[in-house]
């Protein structure tokens, strides 16, 4: 058995976007605006329109944060070819891999792993920036409402819904994200409340 | 950009195992006298000696499970290439992708992607057996207290702590499985708790 995930080179742009995010949705400018950090929002809009791989957003600290403020990702085309290749590397089973075999089964058709939306989810995410310090979450719940099918778009919408001082560590924080991954019916294929690790400004 | 995650071809017999699980550890044996289904016991077994894709143990249903059964997997070395390949693809940030960027993170190290760990962790899992319908979670907590780094050698121990039969659909129910991911010096890298479908047995 020998597999390799052609991830990239099967849709090289898959990250690049057409359209700003604050002018493709509504919903996206009012996100914007209520992001107190003007570097951060600026940083993001830069991405949107032009770019493949992900910024660093160093300006992008738990200071920054507001509970309530809401972040939504660019997009990708999840194809056949990429649900059986992650499938044969860490998920093997019928319904993953073989479209005629997965009729059978609970899924009623090709779905891609669980894990693997989870990975693209990561991926959307960490596309729209990354904060000072990373994208690091420590844990989370997650959950799969209804499968990721071939040919969905997959899009992942965040919300911050908590932040907290550490109390031992002077230097950082804990932000609770909750992001749904929505296809392009806007149908929810993953719901995920994670907690991040989030770092505070140094002081000059 | 373009990156692909050579997965397989880096080491084509990355979940064949030299020995049977039963005998390579006491606790092994120990989990697999807990299990009341010999068939799957014996398919595990087999599977174990000499396998390179998973096994199918089509006569392993939901009531076969007992709280407190206990499974652990086989191995798996993660690579440094491995787990760079894998970040360029899902979790693309300096110290997923970089040693030299990763000493100044909260890593302080090259360190694998959480969902990388996940995504290992379901294909030790997987290769233990497929039960009946597929080994499916509707939805789980992850926790990693502390990073899988290159060379790290991942096993997974897993329990399983409540068996719920449906109360809308005769066919199935669902299990809670806890599962410890650790690496070559017993340290958790990961811990899941997922909660499960699992399917009951065809009445004759």
């Amino acid at each position: 058995m020998t597999t390799s995930i052609g991830w990239e080179p099967q849709n090289p742009r898959m990250f690049a976007r057409a359209l700003p995010y604050a002018t493709r949705h509504a919903s996206t400018a009012v996100a914007f605006r209520g992001c107190a950090c003007a570097a951060v929002r600026d940083n993001l809009r830069a991405t949107a329109i032009a770019m493949e791989a992900p910024v660093a957003t160093d300006d992008y600290y738990f200071d920054d944060l507001r509970v309530g403020m809401r972040f939504e990702s660019g997009s990708h085309t999840i194809t056949e070819a990429e649900i059986k290749a992650f499938a044969a590397a860490f998920d093997p089973q019928p319904f993953h891999l073989d479209d005629e075999r997965a009729r059978g089964t609970l899924f009623g058709g090709l779905a891609a792993s669980g894990w693997h939306t989870a990975a693209i989810t990561m991926r959307l995410m960490v596309d729209l920036g990354i904060p000072a310090g990373g994208l690091i979450g420590t844990g989370c719940e997650v959950s799969w409402p209804r499968p990721t099918r071939p040919g969905d778009t997959l899009r992942v919408f965040s919300e911050v819904l908590e932040i907290t001082p550490s109390r031992s560590r002077n230097d950082r924080g804990t932000a609770v994200i909750r992001s749904e991954t929505r296809n392009q019916n806007d149908e929810v294929v993953q719901q995920l409340t994670a907690k991040m690790v989030a770092f505070k400004r140094p002081r000059a």
